[in-house]
């Protein structure tokens, strides 16, 4: 049975991201557009807040506010990072009930997909007519049954632009410091390494060496690669998921500790300050690293329009699947490449999707595992809006 | 006595910047339009490449390079660090002899001011004619005897945008990271650190706390910092120079030393690292940092348009002022405020100029020395070209 009327309320969960706030703009500009809609409210910090009753009044907001939080990075209404506990679930639900929402859209990634599949079954269990539908929103990337996830797009190109920029450095002096790594995010999944390489156009561009979390780190082999690389090239460009992990599962983090602090916490060197450590110690190259943090996931003038657009378009499609009736889904991204790329939105089962996390297929890595392939630039390209630049170089060679 | 024709070549030197090769641009485009020119050099490198006759005949690159090279970041001809020797000058005179160089321009900061201006006297001691100038490039702004140097707004630019954005993320879940260090470049001087302040419109806004080399950092002064800015706001942005030190000089880099590696050699956790690791320590609060490295002076859509003109007018004036029989000088820039903000240049004397470091002045910070002042501000400010977004916030308070 599909209420008629109702109040919907909206939630932000989970990491950030560039264009986290357009799904929110799309679910909003939607409900606003439907007469169906009556209360429209936002969780401040996700379900955090839901619990504590810090709820927003979003009819409240000013109405020139949307446009400009179109393009906005990070969550406006606020994040959390909160596991619902069970004694939280029936909780929830009275809440919603005494502010008579009928419609909770869920902005997140695979925990937060998790929330909202289980606020679904508990409403169903306890007779309370909801519809519950979840956003996916992850630089991660690594969420199932969707082409990919909004955000990853922006951070892709992020990372790819970076690439691009920071060698340039490195090649006006390859000498100075010839070993570079730009340490990456991405939790389990490599997406995010791998983006680093979409403005590769030939061999010798910049990345050489990938390391990606499903991975495990080998240090022999890495240096191996390294010293070919500088032996070939004259520098090397390593991009590395700051979760690398060694074949025993530990994170080279974690390896680089190098003792504990006066209060016996272990001090951890980071995944990048291990690996320039092992290239000076073991090649003895001049190494740094950059590691751009939160600028991947945030940086507002590097996003991708492609990403902005789908991120607003799977937004606005959560309002109209809760108004269809729709309940325990996610709005996914279905690819159509012909005659060019362009994606629509499908819905699958919330149940399908919590807590799987995708990681990189075989098919989009070549056989060193530390570089991809043409089909993982095809998959990806698109995803990062307008061309990369080219850098002009002038001609050294007669 | 004016050369009336000769071959000109030009030099790049020091660390990159998103626009020197605007200044090489300018260089050559006011070359190619002036008949007194006959070759147009570059060396390969710099000096470095001078020494090797590594010289490349800028006449011979295709006409459309020098407009796409005008927004394409680094040095293009090729860097170099090189301290130039004694026994190296009579050489350098030599090889310009043997080429009919008479035309000198030398793209750098202070280290390269040093070798124009000992190219200038070796040149006038050996009575061969030659006329060099430096055009001044340098992120860290520290350059004497001009309003400011090329490069500074573009990674001003940088700073300013990264601290705002890396803020969003920060403020979508204070509590989960509640401290962030932003570590930047910048040598001895601290305009970098302060550049971070450009997109801070109200006393809540971050950053909170700057941390400049000219400071000798107290570590209790600054937990006491972050302490009450965390109790008062929920978060703390901090933004220090990769090259901060205690007051007996030592870098905190180096006191963050947390031990010897198998080899004997030091490893060094570097400033970020170790303020993350007091705060963790001492305050028991949850901090981590953002290493922008090289993206900092490479970012190619973070580039201050104003700063890109000015690359260039440096550029072509050098290549002015030569013909014009100047001769161991640097273009400088000085500013006009009336009507609006804009920059003409004068010749100062390189012997003024090479070694000395321009450091913040005492009335572009305020009385805690960990923030800067209006003046700064104003100073700044027309740097970076184009007004800094402003990122809509939805109305949490009724």
């Amino acid at each position: 049975m599909v209420a008629t009327h109702g109040n919907l309320i909206i939630g932000q969960s989970g990491g950030a991201t560039a264009v986290i706030n357009a799904s929110l703009v799309g679910a909003v500009e939607a409900a606003l557009a439907d007469e169906r809609i009556d209360g429209i409210y936002g969780m401040r910090h996700g379900i955090e807040g839901l619990l504590k009753e810090d709820i927003l009044d979003l009819r409240q907001q000013p109405a020139h506010i949307w446009s400009q939080l179109r393009y906005t990075p990070s969550a406006a209404l606020g994040s959390c990072r909160y596991k619902l506990q069970e004694h939280d679930l029936e909780r929830s639900i009275e809440i919603l009930q005494r502010h008579n929402i009928r419609y909770v859209l869920y902005i997140g990634g695979n925990d937060s997909a998790d929330t909202a599949h289980r606020l679904a079954q508990t409403a169903q269990q306890l007779g309370y007519e909801l519809q519950t539908i979840s956003i996916p929103k992850t630089i991660d990337n690594d969420l199932p049954l969707t082409d990919h996830c909004p955000g990853y797009g922006s951070a892709a190109r992020f990372l790819a632009m970076a690439t691009m920029d920071s060698t340039m450095n490195t090649i006006s002096i390859p000498w100075h410091y010839p070993v570079k790594v730009i340490e990456t995010m991405g939790r389990d999944a490599g997406w995010m390494v791998a983006a680093a390489a979409l403005g590769k156009r030939d061999e010798r561009d910049a990345p050489h060496i990938l390391l990606l979390p499903e991975q495990p780190f080998n240090a022999e082999r890495f240096l191996q690669q390294v010293e070919e690389t500088y032996r070939r090239i004259g520098y090397v460009i390593v991009v590395a998921s700051e979760t690398i992990r060694d074949s025993k599962g530990q994170a080279l983090g974690a390896i680089g500790q190098v003792g504990t602090d006066a209060f016996q916490h272990p001090l951890l060197s980071g995944a990048s300050q291990y690996l320039v450590d092992l290239v000076r110690k073991e090649l003895n190259l001049r190494a740094r690293f950059d590691k751009p943090g939160d600028l991947q996931r945030m940086a507002s003038n590097m996003v991708s329009s492609v990403d902005r657009d789908e991120a607003y378009l799977v937004g606005y499609r959560g309002t109209q699947a809760v108004l269809a009736g729709e309940t325990n889904k996610m709005v996914a991204l279905v690819r159509h490449d012909e005659p060019t790329y362009h994606c629509e939105t499908a819905l699958v089962d919330l149940a399908e999707v919590a807590n799987v996390q995708r990681l990189m297929p075989a098919e989009y890595l070549d056989e060193s595992k530390t570089m991809v392939t043409q089909a993982f630039i095809d998959y990806a390209l698109p995803l990062i809006g307008e061309a990369l630049p080219h850098h002009a170089q002038l001609i050294t060679k007669g």
